[in-house]
């Protein structure tokens, strides 16, 4: 017989003989009679069992196989009578957590101990079905702009941005390292692809212990060639995060539900500010070189009571806070004059609720600003030998920008934590499950 | 003026203005006149450029405005007149192999050292557009299965299948192994979303420098609960191929026609044949314990004479040789008597064009069997108890596979060796580009 899942067992016409499998997610003993509540990947289902009939303890699998039938006050109308019960494994061991209430009562460290078990909460498990369904409309949308998907690799020969906070690993007797992003890579195929994306595991030896950054996270990458500066990068990224929030609403409507989430709405054209103006509006110093958490957060105040947007991109951060490949700022007359320009950088930040959730910018192209910028660092040009090939044989212009994956689920759910919302998180003191 | 593709060219109105953008391809100078064959992402266009008109050394980034101009001659029946060209780089050197020539004249270790320039070749390049529709293919197909996109750690606090050939890292001052595949994470994951897959690294310290093996690869994996034995893991399986074929066609026809890539026939079912009987076909010693490429090659041969298949499913290999989480043979009066059964595994491997290109099969998913698979090992299951939290807390009967995406291309465009379709290869001596 065929497999009847919890969510189609409201469209079976009633006195068929169905068969479901599933776990106990609830047993549930009345005076007279007993429920058991099985979860299953689309939802749950009632089983009314007779009075004395053996059911296995929550969270064992289980077959039934029994009759459909009406019944206005089940889920659906419709539950399973006359049950035959088949365990498929032995009883389960108690949860740590309670898994059939409907809001799960765990702390952080409980949550994560026991990651493999906790995942099957069904608001838990909506968290990850946000970021699954934000993937696939990353991977959409730019499948649909000409962009190809690249994978490229981990091991590489030196440290991808800078000596800090990278991963080293025995490789056949040497060292090499683990990529702190596919920076390098996906320039280098923007050279062959134009226009390229990659998904993929980013290592950070990030020595503190915040509630925003890990080891390991999942790095939504994009790089593309003949833009006239990061203004086109930031146009793309626009249509991503549109394509991200109208996945989630194709794909995971249940699960915006079940958690709350807010999903948010992208305006047409996201509003820029430059990062000097920045400073103003918050009221920090003019030379203050980068942007501390409490100014992206007034800054994203500003942002939603100003324009009524959720998103805000800083542009024209300080060269000096930015990598060796960032281009210098070249926006003509949006009120710069040469000498406002001087060291600041065609790169951005988008805010999201007034949290960095991407990086980008525009990158040099010429390999004799490569040079120049290699040297200015105190570093030899021939240590990014590999790298600068590309731009010998002729890159264009070209941009990109990376999305945190966790940073992003973390702010449509309003995690305090991004461990809650990464299925199984690594940092400074946590290697396991 | 907005940006026309090489491949909008074509369908351009003759007399109208268009701005092209791409790479010096060809230069080709004749004795009235110069062509220029631009390229850029969607293919080749030709510029007439004026006698005495300076055009830069092949593979430099140009912008070509100019008229779109009537010539039968031309690819297309279009090409570009009255061209200004401004270079968007600086003059590019000369590339380590002629790109313009139809066939890529280089050796492997020139293709390798070079991969940033030799991928821009239109038939390299096409090899990993055949990779790129194929991971879409992948997901699409279990995305329409109710399969969850997963993202699993590949910082690992033990080994994850054996000891031998795993990376070590230094994990903020103590040892930290590298992901040889994400198989515990899946089947965890099957224990919340029952169906699940992940495409990304998997890193395995190869010690030989085979054609075939690489220490970093991609690694297609999915994984589902609720199942019979390994043959539904095979059926799922059999519709991912069929899937990544079709996406093949769907989104990378111009690819297959460049490549000459034999894109296979997926067959409505996959002949199978049990390990005892394959090894009776090619001659083999009863008690032989795997396969050896001759023998794999000789099997692919057989599928294709006896059933035309490209595929030949071999089940039922020695428990001895599979990984402690293999099920026991445990199919019914397919053949084997219980005694008969004895040592043999609910697993198998597909070979495509006799070649190895999947492993799979059925899982233990008891927490007595692990218990013992473990202990009769020699090992503790203390050292598993973050993996074994699944299985105590009621996993159902499960399975899955894992489809290297290098050895699928290399089959696709009968490459030798399967750094020929990796982007950057890894291994026992290359770690650059």
């Amino acid at each position: 017989m065929k497999r009847t899942l919890s969510a189609e067992l409201p469209h079976t016409p009633p006195g068929s003989p169905v068969r479901l499998q599933g776990w106990v997610h609830r047993r549930r003993e009345l005076s007279s009679v007993t429920f058991l509540v099985l979860r299953d990947r689309t939802g749950l289902a009632q089983v009314v069992v007779k009075d004395g009939a053996d059911v296995p303890p929550e969270e064992t699998t289980v077959e039934v196989v029994g009759v459909a039938t009406a019944n206005p006050e089940a889920p659906g109308g419709i539950e399973v009578t006359e049950p035959v019960l088949t365990p498929l494994t032995e009883p389960a061991a108690t949860p740590p957590v309670e898994l059939w209430r409907p809001t799960m009562n765990a702390s952080l460290p409980t949550l994560l101990d026991h990651a493999p078990v906790t995942w099957r909460h069904p608001a838990q498990r909506a968290k990850w079905e946000l970021a699954a369904a934000s993937l696939r409309g990353f991977r959409g949308t730019l499948d649909a702009a000409g962009f190809t998907e690249i994978q490229t690799p981990k091991f590489v020969a030196s440290a991808t941005e800078s000596g800090a906070n990278v991963f080293q690993v025995d490789y056949f007797g040497r060292p090499a390292y683990l990529a702190q992003s596919p920076q390098f890579y996906k320039q280098q195929l923007v050279g062959v692809f134009e226009r390229v994306y990659e998904v993929g595991p980013v290592f950070r030896a990030e020595p503190h212990d915040t509630v925003r950054h890990l080891a390991e996270y999942v790095s939504l990458d994009a790089e593309l060639g003949f833009i006239e500066d990061h203004r086109d990068v930031l146009r793309v990224l626009r249509e991503v995060l549109a394509g991200m929030a109208a996945a989630i609403h194709e794909h995971a409507a249940a699960a915006v539900e079940r958690t709350g989430a807010r999903v948010p709405v992208v305006p047409e054209e996201i509003p820029v500010v430059r990062f000097a103006d920045a400073l103003a509006l918050v009221g920090a110093p003019a030379d203050e070189p980068d942007l501390a958490p409490e100014h992206e957060r007034a800054l994203g105040a500003w942002a939603l009571a100003e324009h009524g947007s959720d998103f805000l991109a800083v542009e024209g951060y300080p060269m000096a806070k930015r990598p060796f490949y960032t281009h210098p700022w070249s926006r003509d007359g949006a009120g710069a004059s040469p000498r406002e320009a001087e060291g600041w950088s065609n790169s951005f930040d988008l805010l999201f609720r007034g949290l960095e959730l991407v990086t980008g910018g525009q990158r040099l192209h010429r390999p004799t600003a490569y040079d120049e910028a290699i040297r200015a660092r105190g570093e030899d040009p021939a240590d990014y030998a590999a790298y600068l090939q590309a731009f010998e044989h002729g890159m264009p212009p070209h941009g990109g920008f990376a999305i945190g994956l966790e940073r992003w689920t973390a702010r449509l759910v309003e995690a305090a934590n991004v461990r809650e919302v990464t299925l199984f998180p690594r940092d400074l003191n946590r290697l396991t499950p």
